[in-house]
């Protein structure tokens, strides 16, 4: 059998974890730099103390550490996710993947495990989209994506308070970011295990799954020129109509990316701004942020080609002007191969069928994957919901889940160096 | 030759009004209740002093009066229109009637030109969309359309500073607001000098030109349920998107109304907004606000009935659900047969081409209408430029246009009861 977690203190862990920011309609409001994100920080450090003896740390970043001694001097394993939520978003979404780490760590503690390697376990900063505009934000920082320079001058985008000052808050300090730096092979391992936020899982009948890429995310702003004008007295063939451009785009794009028939492949117009935004005057201008989603970069390449096409005809259509500027191209990013046996080993052991899939969502261990072997395990969405308060998990499957992460774990530091 | 205007004096009047509200591209910021607005009045007020030889009133819902005796004891004449403007405007919209009326009132006090009927000039409050959501909110005080309980809980959506307290800053009193109205037959007409805001009169090598109707305005609501979800996780055809659903409404509308191929026929949706509106997130929710402008009832209830079936088609295609509601269905309404006919005979007196034409905008007038014989006289507007700063009238056609409006007041003045 081996050694087993205790799935009811998980469960229990993560109910009282999703006190914090709960709000009225059930929902998590955990965003980065709020009350809830220290509140959970505080309740998380002093369970840390309390269960797995050990003094808990803050990074210059702010992210959380506890330190597990291994037997020998080896590298150290970490093993984590981040306990900041999207607003009104759901209880499982990065929480669980912190609270599956300190089980595991728990266990090992309780029982008495020995490990050869260290072993941490990890909450990071700001993994979410926040009003800060930066998203994984802890992990970016500790794989050296973000430096010092680029976090001086950044602030709320609804309270106006600097990152400075919020990552002082919370324990941390940004005119010593450096030290928060991880260079590529100071680790033996990263480990982390997330909701899938997808249906894919679901739709193959699978509760558990290992990771074999992070998806790339291509993102673009689409800028339309057109000319503001009186709704009423402006005869059709003389406008120039830049909402209805932005509504071509977003159809446009929308039948290109479907045309792929791939679950893998995705494309969305998520933020849609209209000027002036007034009933009774022709929108001048309008811009929309487009995302698209896949492992193989000569799709982007194909779609991209096909949307310059699109903004021709748009601008011909509409008699407007586009302006189309590139916001992020990041590229697929694998996850190692000695996790994802080990993860598909332990599945069989544990009479799960063997499975390894893409995640079409960014998360940290995309990051941890620039500095160090990163694996992730994936537990089933119900209906697919992700980023909001319906999301689910099924406890059966949590516990599992924690099962198999520490399983990994324990292979991880029999096998990796 | 007849009775002439000073064409300079009226020029050098618009160049004044222009300097409230000036702003740093050239625009004019004077909406309701603005410091623009007020400073405004006081200028209109001491000049209407200065040069009339008659006290300025404000009545209660603050519209400004000044009025002139005429030899016998007939009901008013009234001629005017608005000081404010729509955000960044130019210095025509509004400015350029109510500085007609005022060379009308001082070319007849200055020449002593007899009148048989009184002759008031009218500045009205609040024409222009502004941030108490309330348009040509003086003629709707004075037609009966507006009472008092429908403005006593009305804020400012940008400052929260209520109605009642601004317009008792402009001089008017809500508790009042009864005093304002005028009852039907109370006057012997009215008469409003406007530039067209659109291009039909350029169209047709037009500068002048009366006007028949004033356009029907309908209005409606479309609220968008999808669902949000991921924008990496969620396979397309798993999707609800609100916003690709709001795209096909909006390109739907202005296919179904192009298609009449009429001037006098426009559709627009000129506000929406999208929730959570973020880029990686696909919308859950999305609201627009459709425009639809033509004077025929027939032509709505086709058009209506053509987005009835779009609706369906959409609902089906895109997964979600769509809720519409009319905002606003206002009939058009007409201007005063006689008043027409004393234009076009003007018209033909100063060698311009005999012409009546559709307002596409509505206008203080209309409401006017409601409550006595109405008409308006339109200037052409260079390259059918409205609401923006870039709008245009030559200044030949301003002179035309005061002269045709002191001629046409004349003739009102000698035909009508």
């Amino acid at each position: 059998m081996g050694y087993q977690i205790n799935g009811e203190r998980l469960l229990q862990n993560l109910t009282r974890m999703a006190q914090f920011g709960l709000n009225e309609k059930g929902g998590i409001d955990r965003s980065l730099g709020s009350q809830a994100d220290y509140d959970t920080r505080e309740w998380l450090k002093s369970y840390w103390q309390e269960h797995l003896e050990a003094e808990p740390e803050t990074d210059p970043i702010a992210n959380l550490w506890v330190r597990h001694q291994g037997l020998e001097n080896r590298k150290p394993l970490v093993i984590g996710s981040h306990h900041d939520a999207v607003p009104d978003g759901g209880k499982y979404d990065g929480a669980m993947g912190v609270l599956i780490a300190t089980e595991v760590l728990e266990t090992i503690v309780e029982q008495g495990i020995p490990l050869k390697h260290p072993l941490y376990a990890i909450s990071f900063t700001g993994e979410e989209p926040n009003p800060y505009n930066l998203s994984t934000l802890g992990s970016k920082v500790i794989s050296g994506r973000l430096r010092k320079d680029d976090l001086t001058h950044i602030y709320n985008r609804e309270t106006g308070k600097s990152l400075e000052d919020t990552i002082k808050w919370l324990g941390g300090n940004i005119s010593e970011l450096e030290k928060a730096r991880i260079q590529p092979g100071e680790l033996a391992g990263f480990l982390e295990v997330h909701n899938e936020l997808g249906r894919h899982l679901e739709a193959q009948g699978l509760h558990l799954s290992g990771v074999s890429t992070i998806t790339g995310i291509y993102r673009e702003e689409i800028r339309i020129s057109g000319e503001n004008n009186h709704a009423g007295t402006t005869m059709m063939p003389d406008r120039k109509d830049a909402f209805l451009a932005l509504a071509d785009f977003a159809t446009g794009l929308n039948e290109i990316v479907a045309a792929y028939e791939d679950p893998d492949v995705v494309g969305t117009m998520g933020y849609v701004k209209v000027n002036p935004n007034e009933a009774n005057i022709i929108p001048g201008s309008a811009v929309g942020i487009i995302d698209i989603r896949t492992c193989e970069r000569k799709i982007i390449t194909e779609i991209v080609k096909q949307l310059d096409a699109l903004t021709k005809k748009i601008e011909d259509s509409r008699n407007v002007k586009l302006q189309r500027s590139v916001l992020l191209d990041q590229p697929a990013r694998f996850m190692d191969e000695d996790i994802q046996r080990i993860v598909k080993e332990n599945l069989v052991k544990m009479k799960e069928p063997e499975n390894v899939m893409v995640s079409m969502a960014g998360h940290d261990a995309a990051n941890m994957q620039l500095v160090t072997k990163a694996g992730m395990i994936f537990t089933r969405s119900v209906g697919g919901k992700g980023h909001c308060r319906e999301e689910f998990t099924e406890d059966a499957d949590v516990i599992k889940a924690g099962q198999l992460a520490l399983d990994t774990i324990l292979k991880m530091d029999e096998e990796l160096p």
